[in-house]
C-alpha cells in the first residue's frame, strides 16, 4: 500500500508539525557500527522503551545524548545483538539468525527496555 | 554473451534516451549499509514492486525519497535480509545462505512488494 | 531505570571532576576494526585488567598509547575475538556466537588480563 | 620463491611496457563492497572470461566501464558470491565457506564466464 | 605482565634505534579489507616468511611494495583467510572459526611462506 511505502522512505515535510524541528532519519553508532533508521521506527513499538524516550517527540530536555564526529548518536552496546532488535522495531517480529546467540539479544532487549512486563501473559508480540 | 556483459557493467549513453536524465547506477543505504546496483536491476523483475516504482522511468513526481550525505537512497530496512532480495533482482533466483533466517527475507519481500499474488500457481520464479 | 540509561548514552560534564580532562567516549582500532565504547565500560569489571589500566582515571603517566589518524587507540589484536570480551565488559556476561572459536576469545582474555585468578572458585562471573 | 612474492605485492614499472598505461592494482566495487586486486589476477586463469576482457591489455576500445567516486570499477553483482571467485582467480582453487550457498557462486561464475565448456571433461581445475 | 602490555599497544621511541626510521604500526590492505598490526607481530614468528621479509628491519632495498591512497600496504590475497594467519602471528596459535574453510587458510599460509619445512617433526608450533 501507499502507506507502507511512505513509512520508511519518503517524508513530506508538510505532513507533520514536528518535522520542522526533528529530522526523521536518524543515524546510530552502536559500538562502532553505523545503523540508519527513522524516528518512527525507534518509537512506534513501545513508547516507554529507552529508544522511544531518546528519539520521541516529547524528549526530556534533561537528556544528554552524545554524537560522534558524523552526527551519529552514540550507543555503548553490541551492534551484533542490536541488529535483530532494530528489525523487531521495524516490523514487530523478533527474528534471529543461526549465528547469533539469543542470550545476547535478550541482554540488549533488557537494556533498551523492550521486554515489557506490563503486557498480558498471552500477548505474543513481546520479546520475552 | 555481449548482452549479458553489458547489462551490469557498461552503459553507453547513446543506447537510451532516458540515460540523459537518470543515472543508471544507484547507491542504496539500507539500514546503514551501502549497496550499489543499477536501475535496470531494481526495475526488471517486477514492474509493480516498490523498488521498480521508486527507480523506474515513470517515477511518480509526488514520490519523495531521502538521500544520505553521500547521495545514497535511504531505506529503513535490514541490510542482512535485503541482500538476497537484491540478488534475486539481479538473476531471478532467490538464494539463501545458511546463516540467514528465511523469515527475515520474507518480511523484506513483503515490504518491497516482491511477493506477487497475480502469478500463476505453478510459476516457480516467484519468491513465495 | 534512569541510571541504566545514563550509563551508556548521556554524560553530564557536571557529574564528575575527571570528565573535564578525559573524554568519556573512547574509540578503539582493534586490528583494523573500529569499536566505540566508554571509559566506564572499559574500567568497571576488573580494575586490574589491561584495559582498565589503559583507560582508567589513574592512568600511569609513563604509558604510551598509539592512536590512528582518526584518534582511535590502536590495539594489535583480533577484532573477532575482542568483540565478545567488550560485551562482557558491558554487561558482565561472556556470550559466544556459534561461529566464534572459544579458544580465540580465551587468548584475548589472557592478553587483556581478564582471567582473574584472585576470584573465589565458585564466582561464576569470571571468564575462565 | 621470489617470483611468487613479486606476483601479488611489488610491481616494478620497468618490468613491462604496458605498465606505463595500465595501473597494475585495480579496485572493484562489487554491489557496494570494495575488492582490491591486480590486473594479472583478473586475467590469468581464463583469458576469455569477462574479467579478463575487462582488465586485460587488449581491452576492447568500445568497452565502457563505470567507476564510482573513488575510481573503483562498478560491478552490479553480489559481493558475497564474488569473493570465492576472486580467490579462485588468485590461486586456481575454488574454496567455499560453510555459510556460502554454492548456487550463488555458480551464478556468479556463469555471469563472469568462468565456467569454461571448452575444457577437457577430466580437467578438474574448472569450476563446474 | 608489563612486557605483554607494551608489546601490542605502546611504543616508546627511546626503546629502539630502528623506531626512528620505521613506524611500528603498519596498515595492510588485503584484498580490499584493512588490517592494522605492528612490525613486530609481522616479523616475530618466522624471520624467513614473506611478511617478515617485507616488514623486517633488514628489508631488501630492491623490494617494491605498493600502497593504497591511505598508505596501507596492498596485498592481493583473501582477507577472510588472512585473518587467522595474522592472529597466528600475534600469539602463535592457529585458530579457525566454524565458518572458515581450512583449505583457504592453508593456501594463504603457503603464499606467505608460513609453512616451514625446516622445523623439527614434533614442533607443533608450525601451521601444517
Amino acid at each position: 500500500s501507499k502507506e507502507t511505502i511512505n513509512k520508511g522512505h519518503s517524508r513530506n515535510p508538510s505532513n507533520g508539525t514536528s518535522a520542522c524541528f526533528l529530522s526523521e532519519w536518524v543515524t546510530l553508532n552502536v559500538g562502532g557500527r553505523i545503523f540508519t533508521t527513522t524516528r518512527s521506527t525507534l518509537t512506534q513499538q513501545d513508547s516507554h522503551s529507552m529508544l522511544a524516550r531518546m528519539f520521541g517527540e516529547e524528549t526530556d530536555v534533561s537528556w544528554h545524548s552524545s554524537v560522534d564526529d558524523n552526527g551519529a548518536y552514540l550507543i555503548d552496546r553490541s551492534p551484533l545483538y542490536f541488529e535483530p532488535l532494530l528489525n523487531y522495531l521495524r516490523h514487530g517480529k523478533l527474528l534471529l539468525d543461526k549465528n547469533v546467540n539469543p542470550e545476547g539479544v535478550l541482554e540488549e532487549a533488557k537494556f533498551f527496555g523492550l521486554t515489557s512486563k506490563s503486557q498480558a501473559p498471552d500477548d505474543n508480540s513481546s520479546i520475552t
